[in-house]
């Protein structure tokens, strides 16, 4: 299977990730044309100022018509309402796809919006940075990133194959899993990190004013790296939240039990529970290097740079 | 005042910290000779081979003799033996500091064994990376990093000021506290980021072995950054919480209140309280990022790059 995959890609909403396909797939050939639709008249002339397509268009409806694959770049809430405009107006036989965090809440509020004939394959590239909007994007975010693709059981095979061709060739590894995997998943690996670095600046946050300066201050200490996390575009991940309400209260509450004795042993000074816990952590830290999910430069000193030699 | 500082520095403990020190002494000329001293032999043979200093002892009573600045580079909790050690034996009027990242332990551990005539000016170079020992250090790790002092009120000026140009020549920006406000500004900047991050990578390694295995795999989407705190030194941290409990549990209770009141948002769906929240932890990374203590290059793509232009 070769380039390009679909004669016309349209995008619907061009943040961060949307423009960054846009870029993605116009530097691979990937697309023929790319149409563009984005709710706000501001940031759909900013797309067309930054030449991210071919054409623009007011609406979801009119930037779908002709699309042979549709991608559904808006934050989590918004899919229904999406969906229920597209549906109507989607070429037979079009790929539509999404890119959002949770999947099964995206699968119940876009399935039923969607024609026969349609190939629905709900899409997570687990790529961005902490920045949004589409002067964000660049044409490499996905490269050596995940995309986690959730087809239905009844899903035509030769559709996905060609999505995942797609995806492919703007960088990313592929993998296929249920809805239900991916969310649970997810909620550990990503959404309760989330929670737990925005929660940490909040408590900052709200210390007294001597000390809260002095937190800025000395953040390199540790807290800057929940600050980065903590500057996640807040529409995207509200939705997360409230989409992925049940796996992310799993997961807290497996935090929760696990938090209670790291207290308890602080607080009786057992400095052993401590000790075996943080040498645990280390060994997998390793791991995530070594599967090549990060790279092993000192970043602490955020220079950038390995260690001088010598 | 100008370098060198001290004719002699001794370095008690050379792992990332005090071997940065011996680096970054010599590259600036901050100090004549550098004798060093560490309790495993194996390691001490390490530092010789790497040329950290100009002499090696195999105990600290040897290595501080005719020293006028010696620094305690050892974990917290190994602080009140080596300065019992060391204390027969130093020089009268020398400078003796460490650099324990708790400050009011270290005090009550060490000071009773410092002779009259001593300088105790106890320090925190708030620097790192998450790596140990002596191969991990370099000489510019302190640069346009804050180095926090934390003298008694009764400590010779002069000293004090001496002091403060020796690690400002180092490339440290250096502020005076009491160790009391020390501890409580490092427990929120510093040492509760780590206990939630130590405690979050151990509830995923205590996860069902089909998920654990996807947890590394799609670690980019959060939980990367956790692990790589909770890479941290395991003895060095074990010995934080222990010195620093009180300030520790207070930030504790109030970071498990916030997120108390965050579950139950979650819970209910009360999307406006998450919303709130993450547009205001967002500022704060503005902040940070406008006072100079990270860079605002987008960093989850870990390519230690700006984005490309257009």
């Amino acid at each position: 299977m070769e380039a390009p995959f679909y004669s016309r890609l349209a995008l619907i909403g061009i943040g961060l990730i949307g423009s960054s396909i846009a870029l993605a797939a116009r530097a691979s050939g990937a697309v023929g044309e790319i149409a563009i639709h984005t709710r706000s008249p501001s940031t759909l002339k900013r797309a067309e100022e930054l030449g991210l397509g071919d054409a623009y268009f007011a609406t979801a409806a009119e930037a779908v018509k002709g699309a042979d694959c549709v991608i559904v770049c808006v934050p989590v809430g918004a899919c229904a309402a999406v969906a229920a405009e597209i549906g109507p107006h989607l070429a037979p036989g079009a790929v539509v796809s999404d890119v959002g965090s949770v999947k099964a809440a995206v699968v119940k509020a876009m399935a039923p919006h969607l024609p026969a004939g349609i190939h629905f394959i709900p899409g997570h590239p687990i790529a961005g940075t902490e920045y949004s909007g589409p002067d964000a994007g660049f044409a490499t975010l996905f490269e050596n990133r995940w995309c986690v693709l959730t087809p239905g059981e009844d899903v035509d095979p030769a559709a996905v194959a060609r999505f995942v061709a797609f995806w492919r060739t703007l960088g990313a590894n592929v993998e296929t899993m249920s809805a239900e995997h991916h969310d649970l998943v997810l909620a550990i690996t990503s959404h309760l990190p989330h929670l737990i670095a925005y929660n940490i600046v909040g408590t900052a946050s709200d210390l007294e004013a001597g000390i809260r300066s002095e937190v800025l201050k000395f953040s390199a200490s540790g807290f800057r790296d929940f600050t980065r996390i903590a500057a996640s575009d807040p529409t995207m991940w509200r939705d997360i939240f409230l989409a992925n309400k049940d796996a992310v209260l799993e997961m807290l509450g497996r935090f929760n039990e696990d938090l209670a004795m790291l207290t308890r042993a602080i607080r009786t000074g057992d400095g052993d529970t401590l000790f075996e816990l943080f040498t645990r952590t280390r060994a997998i830290r390793r791991s995530i290097v070594a599967i090549g999910q990060d790279t092993a430069a000192p970043d602490f000193g955020r220079r950038g740079t390995e260690k001088p030699e010598g």
